[in-house]
């Protein structure tokens, strides 16, 4: 029998259905999701939950005209699948496949790009405002997970809605899992109710909304107040959102199409801000992610043998993220003041085993990057010595709270900077090709990157001893053994380099972090083919070890590695080393300086692929930096 | 007869005082700020509005070991009044006196370096974790305006602090008026609240609150429940605290010392999260400060004639401030999709004429620099052309959503970015010193920076007809007018400079921004002293200009000027324009090459001090180029 799912070639096609068969096209997009994510990994519990949501809100909208804004944006998958992208589909977050977030470049039912938390509020109240200017009516339609709700962007465009005075819909997407257990009030908030309504009650409540929608008065206030005479809704629920001037409806079921369809019909043309709060089931219809959402939330490829599933695992030894997960669990054994904080991630930055271990000290704020860097201060204050353990994508949250709370009042928070440098299939919104920017300009700060599992543990152990603020960057990949670069296990020195490959060589490779493997690769293979290189682990990218400058100063030629943009990157810090700055250092100016050629990432955003390829399109696999240097000894 | 303020050396000494000796002492605090602020500038309003209850609370708690944060941190003259500076504050924001802001390196009684806003309530949460770590029962007092309420730091934090599950009291200091007229649902709320409740009625509250203390339980629950029974307090306060499951008391008098004492005495030791909600009045004691807040939020001295005021201008001319924010008036004249939005700084970024003329295109979102940066965002989807007016420091809060939002998506936001540079007596919670780092790093982003009020207009009128983001940079200086800078009346060209002296001597300058004007004075004078210099206008960080790059290529000696830390500035982007990137450009790599030596702001935080000698202190006053510029000489 052909499936419904072959039909469908865009959102008309869903408007055509009956309920029956908009149900059955749920199951049949579960069984997609799932085939698909097990064969190319991707979030899986999520889109499994909002199957019948996103099919109800296309069977009342038009998101060609209207807007549909995800927050966050990897619970798009049903979405892309009935806009005409089952085809690409099929290769998601492959180089030639459907990304795993929205894309405007994909389709016209896209708006952003988008990856982080709580965005989708304040672009959809930028949005209103443009439309109202216009003189149009589209419909916004912001559709937020309970994870994304509590982000401090989502509340400060909560708090400013009100003013927008038009349409605007937030369907609360509440499955009552963020990516781990979701923390603090409003997270505690949603679960009791959760808890205390039964399924009847829930029922009831859709049933009561249906029939009183009539009674909606064209004012925010009149809304509300014939709303609390007449139905007996979620009161916790209803007095945050109304406190804040927004219209509370529910908790209705976010399984039940019928119902979904009927209130969307009825609230979509509300002229002030509306939340619509709706239960869903994370991994609905795939038992092992309903039991485990937390390792299906963004998995690797799996098979799935009749419900038996195995991971497969893509390479061979231990992630740099569980070698500093381990450390600081290890570190916490023999330091009492050692704490960690992270934002929504204990699984995700390897925080796992600390969690078990420490369940009193291990602090997950939720996603909240901004308010965890000031914890942390805190903390670092009174004497502890917070771990803050965060992806480097979303630690741009945390940036001005580094610079002031950090840096300024000289604390020492170490920051364990995961997912630094290119991150394979997630794409653009997940790299890290910037932590070196916001970092290194600030006063006071130590920037180290590890470049084996030996020195990842160093640098741990390196950061808890300083007295001041430090960062540990580290990318999404297995630590490299040592092979060869058994220099590594030495412990850090502030300032400190490790040479690798010493020698007198005219060219001198200085590799910040992980990359050395390859350098270190490409040093073998270029000895090989004659040519030999003089080969640096740098360890710091700030403080700078002055003796690579002295390195410049007698004439050396320089090549920088480095898994981040050249703008601002290691090689740039090198470069403001040496060369004159203001009056000091300006005798050492002569005519015998060496040059540096800087290797790293390009002034673009990369698209998703494989880390490799990523990682040859940055230059800094091995076959690249070989063919850099090899140019580069021709022409001396 | 002698005040009592000279007899306060520590805040032991507020503890022996009566009440209406307290209440005298008000008076002469007032005054005394008054006069100080009158002599150097400073915050007035707030200032004369939290007298009492900084007095209140140093009665109550000990500061010493109790901590006291203040949020935003400018309020805290009276704090600085009695904790042993009373004669370091005649010289208030001055190089040998005290900070506008606290400062642990004054006092053992000020916790952290604060400027921005929402910091108070997670610095203090992590505070709390390790006071309980550490077993100790130290308060913990967080003194918020409501304007730093709504901030997302401060409601991510919030969410979060029913989880601390131990002592922790904040001071809503709430006069209705942040730096301009609150934005938003929670302002909203607060000032019904305030409307709807007599004077009568706040006392009945607080006498209530009082009556009722002992009924107060050790649980949470339950003393919400026992509140709810027995106080009528505000309603649609307590209720977006409570659903956040922390408990609320007031709204109170915040100028009735003697009630305060009680409240605080009575609340001081509840072992949950408490908020006492109290009204205060902006500028009181001070007729001109209570009429016009606004004028008197940040002031520059004053004379004060029996009430008549005249503000002492101290230099002449029109700031970049006013010219950006007139010419984005004028071009939203001709433009209708012109619009601003900015971050409770209307006055402050120039934009009062914009917001008379437009009060529908203009959106002030209150402190909540995050969600303006996407209101914007979601504006420029549509087709609008937003101008997001914010002082560099603060846009530090909106990092990520400038990389996600607009440079990822490639939307046309214009940022305006004010008090790029050092700030003066602010001191280094304010200055703009990184704004290079983070928005250079971003792909698709155009970074300006006018040299003189010709290139502010012409830069705005370049920047609205880009199709892509664009950052315009300027510092909070007067704009120099032509005096021997007219090439700079001349329209930006995408990547262009501007020569202002062109010749073929072996040094040029390479000025970036308002500096322009000191290297302009600097390479007069060192004509006249027989040191000819070529001097550009770079105008633009990124794209960089090539022909800059070729004068390097052919063996000039490049000073590069910019008020901005040296690392990851401007320099730092022509020193990686000019290296060998990748293999890109190896070939250029030849031995005739110049050398680059850059002129900036060190890698340290500057302390406050007149903009001048921090000018002076980053090298980019005339003389320091002059002194710069002739070692060069003699060295080649």
């Amino acid at each position: 029998m052909t499936k419904i799912l072959e039909t469908i070639d865009s959102p008309q096609d869903i408007k055509k259905l009956k309920i029956e068969q908009l149900e059955k096209l749920a199951g049949e997009i579960r069984q997609e999701i799932i085939e698909t994510v097990g064969r190319t990994g991707g979030h899986l519990a999520s889109n499994l939950g909002n199957v019948e949501l996103t099919l109800a809100m296309h069977y009342v909208f038009d998101f060609k005209t209207d807007h549909l804004l995800w927050d966050v944006g990897h619970q798009c998958y049903t979405h892309k699948l009935i806009t005409g992208r089952k085809e690409l589909f099929k290769n998601l977050r492959q180089k030639d496949g459907v990304s795993g977030f929205p894309s405007p470049q994909e389709s016209e039912y896209d708006r952003f790009t988008v990856g982080h938390a709580g965005t989708s509020i304040p672009t959809g109240i930028g949005m209103g405002i443009a439309a109202k200017k216009l003189g149009k009516k589209d419909h916004i339609v912001s559709f937020v997970g309970d994870a994304s709700i509590v982000n401090g962007l989502s509340l400060e465009a909560l708090n400013y809605l009100q003013d927008l005075k038009r349409q605007f819909l937030i369907v609360l997407n509440d499955n009552s899992m963020a990516i781990d257990v979701t923390q603090g009030a409003i997270a505690t908030m949603l679960s009791r109710v959760r808890l205390s309504h039964t399924y009847d009650e829930i029922n009831k409540t859709t049933r009561n909304i249906l029939d009183h929608i009539p009674l909606i008065g064209r004012k925010m206030d009149n809304a509300i107040a014939n709303f609390k005479k007449t139905i007996k809704m979620s009161l916790p629920a209803s007095r945050l959102f109304e406190s804040l001037n927004i219209a509370y409806f529910g908790p209705v079921d976010g399984h039940d199409i019928r119902s979904l369809i009927q209130l969307f019909n009825g609230i979509k043309d509300i002229d002030y801000p509306v939340v619509l709060h709706t239960y869903t089931n994370k991994g609905k219809g795939f038992h092992p992610a309903g039991d485990d959402p937390r390792s299906f939330h963004s998995t690797g490829p799996f098979t799935n043998d009749n419900g038996k599933i195995t991971h497969i695992k893509a390479g061979s030894g231990e992630t740099f993220t569980s070698i500093i997960g381990d450390t600081i669990t290890d570190l916490a054994k023999e330091d009492s003041r050692v704490t960690t904080v992270t934002a929504a991630m204990p699984d995700g930055t390897g925080l796992r085993r600390f969690k078990t271990s420490f369940p009193d000290r291990c602090f997950d704020v939720g996603i909240a990057e901004s308010a965890a860097v000031d914890i942390a201060a805190g903390q670092a204050k009174m004497g502890l010595r917070p771990f803050v353990c965060i992806y480097s994508t979303f630690l741009q949250r945390g940036f001005d709270q580094i610079a002031h709370e950090v840096a300024l009042q000289n604390l020492p928070v170490i920051f364990c900077i995961d997912r630094a440098g290119v991150v394979g299939d997630d794409g653009p919104t997940h790299h890290g090709m910037l932590d070196l920017a916001f970092l290194r300009s600030l006063p006071n700060m130590t920037v180290l990157a590890p470049a084996t599992a030996a020195e990842a543990q160093n640098a741990c152990r390196y950061a808890l001893n300083l007295d001041s603020p430090c960062a540990i960057r580290y990318p999404r990949d297995y630590a490299p053994q040592n092979d060869g670069l058994e220099a590594c296990d030495s412990d850090f020195v502030t300032g400190k380099s490790v040479t690798i490959l010493d020698n007198d060589s005219k060219i001198v490779i200085v590799s910040y972090g992980s990359c050395l493997k390859n350098a270190y690769e490409a040093a073998i293979e270029l000895k090989k083919r004659g040519i030999e290189v003089k080969l640096i682990n740098a360890r710091f990218a700030k403080p700078l070890d002055s003796d690579i400058i002295e390195l410049y100063k007698v004439g050396k030629t320089i090549v920088t590695v480095e898994e981040h943009s050249l703008t601002c990157g290691f090689g740039s810090a090198l470069l403001e080393a040496c060369c004159g700055r203001n009056e000091v250092d300006m005798n050492s100016q002569t005519s015998s300086l060496g040059k540096i050629v800087i290797i790293g990432g390009p002034d673009r955003f990369i698209d998703k692929n494989t880390r490799n390829n990523q990682l040859k399109e940055l230059g800094v696999d091995s076959e690249s930096i070989i063919s850099t240097v090899t140019k580069l000894n021709n022409m001396s």
